[in-house]
């Protein structure tokens, strides 16, 4: 029996109405490429992105029809999202950062009709140009005033002037709240980027969870200032969590070094922001070096990857609270988020301190398991680890037009987020390392994070990776790969005398081998996949390197 | 095209397995019927939730079959919420405090299937005794120690015993977000009382959307006492957004007078708590008796009736945040929170109390309409009112099991509140009147209870109703009808000299009727619509009644 309870969906279109209707004069603060501040207002925007629905309606784009965009953020990237989304197209952001080739691949993969884009990536659009020419538009989010001559684009539109004459009303349609509203592609490092086809649904109920007090904890009296790109999975939500509560946003544009935010954040009063921790880095270090302090700002959101300890203590010593939050495009992707409990404010400063380093606890709605060998949940100790499975109403069950994916099936109902994590009682989850790097000796499990942190300590070691090596005994053991800082000499004594006391004895590494250089991605990370193949080089075909220490 | 998100319900059973995995030692604490606190963890709630949904699959109940509830807020009661729903089944939560009749008809026809009590009200069930003969199981909320000898009830169970031998383990369903998972009657002045029929979607979003900073504000750091009941449209949600958040859960039984939850929320360390205006007075008269203050709640959550500015002002002074909040059984029931915005801050102390005052603004999912004549928009300037429409996902759509209802019927798509509002541009609404009490005199809208507020405050006048009258050439009149204080005269011409320039000229009464006393509805409310019956008798049959000032 079904209750008897309105059928009202879940839209996108919805949030934009409640921010015109009844916060119709909060504010949106842009960073524009062109130069200075842009200023506008919650009606203003809707006003424009109607305009703008009513200019895609125009180009003749159909339901589910993908949009794509190559931008900062902005208020025109803002009304993309609105516009596009709330008439039932998919706004497809991408990443402006990936290699040509990957951002060639996306466009053609995710089937783009139109593009969009600032003239920061004007290089980009005219290099891709070729591949353009079947899109029903390519525009260029500026006015006449900016717009570049560009003869690889002979087409070219200017945003401005495509909405100059549109009608400012438009009737939101409304939809099955599981219609596809964005689509953004995850580049792992290996493979072909894999698109997530975000719903209406999704990104509404992924916008109330992190609005919640233990979420990111967002109200109207917030100025809230997303340094996270809109290029990179909806900003974490900010776009649609912040016009839902009537808080004013602060949109940061190209420049993220630590004096233009800094002045943006004093000048504008923002109150939370949330980035990665290199962008925090250069804040503080900027502010360090300037003496600065901040005035407004009250809590950060740190993501995208593990916050150093000594991070979140500068933040507090200028008064700041840290939020960690961990996602992945695959989940919206906020899934968790460490904030504390009250027992937790008893805690010695080290121990909360470690906690607010953890990756954080389950928001509502999304349920976590810790699946070691054979799939079993492990216990929630904090020192039992397995795989991080995820299932819940803002993750992907699938990638955009890609038939299999060994992520979501092999645990049928779950998603595999690839990491290796701890979770204590309190449901707070660490990350201590991914799946695919993780030494499975002897039905253990052997953190190669760890073992790398403790090789790291070592003065004459400069960089280390542990990497599994097949064993026929234990299935895998652990071998340490290290570069040495100049002149310094590093033996397998040496290792195994560094690592005693510090491990158990079997998680030692049977191995020690030095290279001249590791070898990274293009992002920067180490490339295991990289060194194991060399490894399995020297194991095939020659005798073990006379550096190798005996 | 739809998205590639998971599709993972949004149901009951989930927000218990979230406190169970997360918020495991998460307290619950219930003043219990038998006497002292009851205290268990999220975990043991749970544990107790599952023997009960085994339980109840042993009494042969059927997917949609309703389980009535007349119970207290307590452990066993939040037992019920979840072991009913989450079985798929529908708790009824039955309002003691009606008359036997409606008791009776509400159980008839919800069709319950069992009934649970509390021991307080095992008169009422004894007096339903043949009524019940039919049902599949009648349990007294308590143990064996506590179990009462009733003759009137051959077959009574203990619910203690009914739960003790079963397994603590069992796999809460997964079904259609829509199933029912509640029924609430709301007894309107006129007509049978009729049903809104909860689902598990409606009941999620309204708890996570009251869980957001700007709803009631509620998270893992509070400790959440609800002393509206739990019968009363389930406790205005706190039952499962509280356990949502991991916040701890204070339920207060019986006992709701000063001393009581003064003690309480000492002892528990309670931080916010909601209620009605009328348990609010009485524990701030007995606080201000006593000499006592809060130590720990930081916030009150006031509902169900205007909130008289004095009453903010007292808990202002005891450092307590005032949030008013606006519902109906019809809509889960919150539909509006007077949560101020960073702009309110800088306003004097006397408009910020006026805006404490309204019903406050929309909760991000509930849309609201002021229709004027015609079904119009209203501007949104707080001065224009009309009927207060209202569509969301957490708003009725009909009612259970009744075949015509006008409130939904007469703007399609919309629940008529059968409110008079204004609205302002911040979205603050403000109730004027009740729709049927309204004067419609010539195409506008004289607001009955800004009539009766300014008669009210004649010295002569004891208690003031405003009613319309009939008129051939503007449609209605508004007619004033009085007690006065004992000795004390009021004439017509006292009257218009009263009114003079405290309303505009066309909105004075036509006429004052002095009567010995008014009529009142069982709960106390003015019944207008006997005293219109009264005036119409008087028009009609009779010459002016010498009393009525001439």
């Amino acid at each position: 029996m079904l209750g008897t309870m309105m059928d009202v969906p879940l839209l996108l279109s919805s949030i934009l109405r409640h921010a015109e209707a009844y916060h119709g004069d909060g504010e949106v603060v842009s960073a524009t490429v062109e130069g200075g501040l842009h200023r506008y207002t919650y009606a203003e925007m809707a006003q424009r992105s109607r305009k703008l629905a009513n200019a895609l309606a125009r180009l003749g784009l159909k339901t589910g029809d993908r949009v794509g965009t190559l931008a900062w953020n902005g208020y025109r990237h803002l009304e993309l999202y609105y516009g596009v989304s709330g008439s039932g197209f998919v706004c497809h952001t991408i990443n402006p950062r990936l290699f040509r080739e990957q951002i060639a691949y996306i466009i053609a993969h995710g089937g783009d009709s139109v593009l969009f884009f600032d003239l920061t990536f004007l290089p980009i659009v005219e290099e891709l140009a070729e591949q353009l020419k079947g899109l029903k538009a390519v525009v260029a989010m500026t006015d006449e005033a900016h717009m570049p001559k560009s003869a690889a684009l002979p087409g070219l539109l200017c945003y401005e002037s495509l909405i100059a004459g549109e009608p400012d009303s438009f009737d939101w349609p409304s939809f099955d709240e599981n219609t596809a509203s964005g689509l953004c592609y995850t580049s792992g490092t290996t493979g072909d980027p894999k698109g997530v086809l975000y719903s209406n649904r999704s990104c509404v109920l992924h916008a109330m969870a992190i609005a919640m007090p233990d979420g990111l904890g967002l109200s109207a009296n917030d100025a809230i200032c997303p340094i996270v790109p809109m290029f990179h999975v909806n900003a974490w939500g900010l776009p649609f969590a912040a016009p839902m509560t009537g808080a004013k946003l602060v949109l940061p544009g190209a420049h993220l070094d630590g004096a233009s935010l800094h002045a943006l954040f004093e000048g504008e009063g923002v109150s939370i922001t949330a980035g990665v921790p290199t962008v925090w880095l250069g804040l503080l270090d900027w502010m360090d070096t300037h003496a600065r302090e901040f005035s407004i700002l009250k809590r950060v959101v740190i993501g995208g990857s593990a916050v150093p300890p000594i991070m979140v203590s500068r933040f507090h010593s200028k008064g700041v609270e840290v939020r960690q939050a961990w996602g992945m495009t695959e989940t919206s992707p906020v899934g968790l988020a460490a904030a504390l409990k009250p027992k937790h404010q008893a805690f010695p400063a080290e121990q909360r301190l470690a906690l607010e380093c953890k990756q954080g606890r389950p928001l509502f709605g999304m349920e976590f398991r810790v699946a070691g060998a054979e799939g079993r949940e492990m216990p929630h100790d904090g020192k039992s680890f397995g795989s991080m499975l995820v299932r819940g109403p803002w993750v992907a069950q699938a990638y955009f037009n890609t038939a299999t994916s060994p992520a979501h099936e092999e645990h049928p109902g779950w998603f595999d987020t690839g990491d290796v994590v701890t979770m204590d009682a309190e449901g707070f989850i660490q990350i201590v390392d991914r799946t695919k790097d993780v030494v499975k000796s002897g039905g253990e499990w052997i953190s190669s994070i760890d073992l790398e942190n403790i090789a790291q300590a070592h003065p004459a070691i400069q960089e280390a990776a542990i990497v599994a090596r097949p064993d026929t005994r234990w299935g895998e053991r652990p071998v340490l790969v290290v570069v040495l800082k100049p002149g310094a000499s590093f033996t397998r004594q040496d290792m195994r005398a560094h690592y005693e006391g510090k491990t158990s004895k079997w998680c030692v590494p049977d191995d020690v081998i030095v290279l001249d250089e590791l070898p990274h991605t293009a992002t920067g990370k180490l490339s295991k996949k990289t060194i194991r193949e060399i490894l399995q080089e020297q194991m095939a075909g020659r005798a073990p390197d006379p550096e190798i220490g005996s």
